[in-house]
């Protein structure tokens, strides 16, 4: 191609209203906020890649000192004032604090300044997404987030660029990395979830208080993200039903075995005619199905189209370096001029959390007669029909789990059911209620 | 955003060298090439979603009477003469023919023409890809060919936009649906491969000639565009190491099992500091291997980033519907004004076969005394050591199949081995000599 004078190629892309990419000539100027793992490993990717025509300009962070490295370069200029990032030195801006009120304030400003803005925040993008996304329209310039959802795994260019033409009527994915250590970690060493958890915080895919991982406050926030790009539904993570995978023993996964089945935290949404069905809960899983062969901090996303059937998309979906390359990606696709397509025709829609399956209802009782008996009682006057019963010996008879599977019930029939039989005497601890989406 | 005068906007584009994305106002023209199972898709999924606002002008087909259909509508133009696709009334030409030679030509007129460009031809962008690719550049308008790889599994955009920032070294998958079919068809209902194929051929998945398929031609093709893509080489088909699947047996399943492994077709593609290797093959994989899980039709792609690890991508490989939304969907990105990332830096290297792995080989015999010792000492001549050796009964003494697996070895040095132990006069049928991918 033709090499252009690069003043030509600005006046040209001021008259057509956008930023421009970047030439050869005019390397792109990149700030970044926030620089922590992901920061520096987006800062020493950048820098390994310098043929990208790539150069950072400003580093903010709190307490900048302690962050500054010699390997950065002379030219950066680290700093606590946001302001400086508004410089006209600088076309994009990559915010990667995490946070927020904070990160809301600072991308607006910047976009409001025409900065191009690229972010992993998916809380933010979960609760101000198609604001933000209309901000940058009206200011000439783009906001990009791969990053935001499946880590490294490119399921949102995949589905706004490779699948435009195709419409999603049901997502499932693992969608928290950190869940998935803990919970492949059990079923393969048997360990108890403490033991899981503290391993993962070991190995850097956990903050000190995983409680948003475990509880899916994280996975709630992709799986909004996804509806929005996939099926053009606007729903609030508030919306999303979520159980978190806390309650969870060792002991289940001999049981879910029995069954041909193991246990993942499970996002989930589907598109009726009428509502949204949208849920982050454990779930049982097919043993044979590629949910189960997803191991450590991996994700994968399964999408759902009416001409294509199931894609599914896996890789790693935390860490520093996997994360850097997805953002790295997005200011690429910004540098060539390319922007997602807009979230327009978003629609708000009913939301319930119920999946009509069938229920894996695990107990822990201190052993006496007319147990079982009771529960099917309970369980009959909801009109809730008991798929298998099964319990495996070697337990102590003061601290007997056993399980009873459901054949396909409304999940709020069960959960009152479950609340009933909570309140007899003889259990140990609270029953345990997942549902069972052995065809997913 | 603002709405502007599409004659503004043209003049814009003209004057940046492109050919302007068609606004709201100026839907995009197409004309289709080839109007079999696809195009037909094409369009109707075009017809079906006409706000996406591309308008079809032109099916040029040769016979193309027999080939109107009623439901496209009164103005579009049914043609046996390609100079009607020059008409200033066309923004995109949609190749679907499948001929190399003819699509070559067609498409460098249509380019040259100033027409974008898409095409689902997989053995015309393996073999004249980074030609077409510099022609597009030229004359100022884009190719585009997310549908030859991997059906609607949307690997291409993937890896072009979503990881424009990741360096690969491995790529391996299935990349053939047919042989997909006919694989996982004989492991579960332990049918022959012409039963398996006939019933591939019942349901559309292949051609009434299915050699190209069977004997990796195919995916051979496919192979050559994802290291283009993925690793910046420059090899052709006639390059990759091919082996047919025609050999296997439905026995082969039966021992494949007894170590823990079935058996699929596998592209596969490294790079060394050295060479490339790539080999299109059917090879042993991992019964828990996502490869493994892949049944039916379906593709399944595996891309090893530097920074990323393994990456997956899997969904229908085949089928009209499915090829139709991957080449709307690249329309729809045109649409958009984006493009590929170029094929620039593409270097040539030497490429080999050998994948380096344990090999399996199977016997079928007519029995006598002592034709594992011989077989054993052919083996140890060649210094290879045997693995296992694996004989179930139940067999005819007549046609007895058994089977040695061995360690790790050079692929040519098992080769040469084989081909003098297929020699002896013992064998009922050829020896089969495949490598052991359990750790893919």
């Amino acid at each position: 191609m033709k090499q252009k004078d690069p003043r030509t190629h600005r006046r040209e892309a001021k008259a057509r209203g956008t930023k421009p990419a970047a030439t050869a000539a005019a390397p792109m100027r990149v700030a970044i906020i926030g620089f922590g793992t992901v920061g520096s490993s987006v800062a020493q990717l950048i820098s390994a890649q310098r043929k990208n025509g790539v150069r950072i300009t400003h580093v903010f962070n709190r307490g900048v000192a302690r962050k500054r490295v010699a390997w950065m370069g002379r030219d950066v200029i680290w700093t606590e004032r946001f302001e400086d990032l508004l410089s006209p030195e600088v076309d994009v801006v990559i915010e990667l604090v995490g946070n927020v009120e904070l990160a809301h304030r600072w991308i607006s400003r910047a976009l409001i300044a025409g900065k191009h803005v690229i972010t992993a925040n998916k809380q933010l993008i979960a609760r101000h997404g198609g604001e933000l996304v209309a901000l940058a329209q009206q200011h000439g310039c783009r906001i990009a987030y791969g990053a935001a959802v499946g880590g490294v795994v490119p399921v949102i260019p995949a589905i706004l660029e490779g699948l435009a033409a195709e419409s999603f009527h049901r997502i499932s994915g693992i969608l928290n990395g950190t869940c998935n250590y803990v919970l492949s970690r059990m079923e393969r060493a048997r360990i108890a979830m403490p033991e899981a958890i503290a391993e993962a915080q070991v190995r850097g895919y956990t903050e000190s208080d995983p409680t948003s991982d475990l509880d899916g406050e994280d996975a709630a926030a992709k799986l909004v993200i996804l509806a929005a790009i996939a099926m053009q539904r606007l729903i609030t993570p508030e919306q999303v039903r979520r159980q978190s995978i806390r309650t969870i023993d060792p002991v289940d996964f001999d049981y879910a075995r029995m069954i041909g089945c193991t246990i993942r935290q499970i996002s989930y949404a589907e598109l009726n005619r009428k509502h949204l069905i949208a849920a982050v809960q454990p779930a049982l899983v097919a043993l044979d199905s590629p949910f189960a062969v997803a191991h450590g901090s991996d994700n994968l996303i399964a999408v759902y189209g009416k001409h294509s059937g199931r894609l599914l998309f896996a890789g790693a979906g935390a860490g520093g370096d996997p994360t850097a390359v997805a953002v790295l990606s997005d200011l690429l696709a910004i540098r060539r001029g390319h922007s997602p397509a807009a979230h327009s025709a978003m629609a708000t829609t009913e939301v319930r959390g119920d999946l009509g399956a069938r229920h894996y209802l695990r107990f822990v009782v201190k052993d006496s007669p007319g147990i079982v008996a009771g529960i099917a009682a309970v369980l009959a006057r909801y009109r809730i029909n008991i798929d298998a019963l099964m319990q495996s010996s070697g337990h102590p008879a003061d601290r007997l789990p056993f399980v009873i599977t459901t054949e396909k019930s409304p999940a709020d029939k069960v959960a009152d059911a479950v609340r009933e039989i909570a309140k007899a005497r003889y259990h140990v601890q609270p029953p345990l209620n997942l549902p069972v989406l052995d065809s997913l």
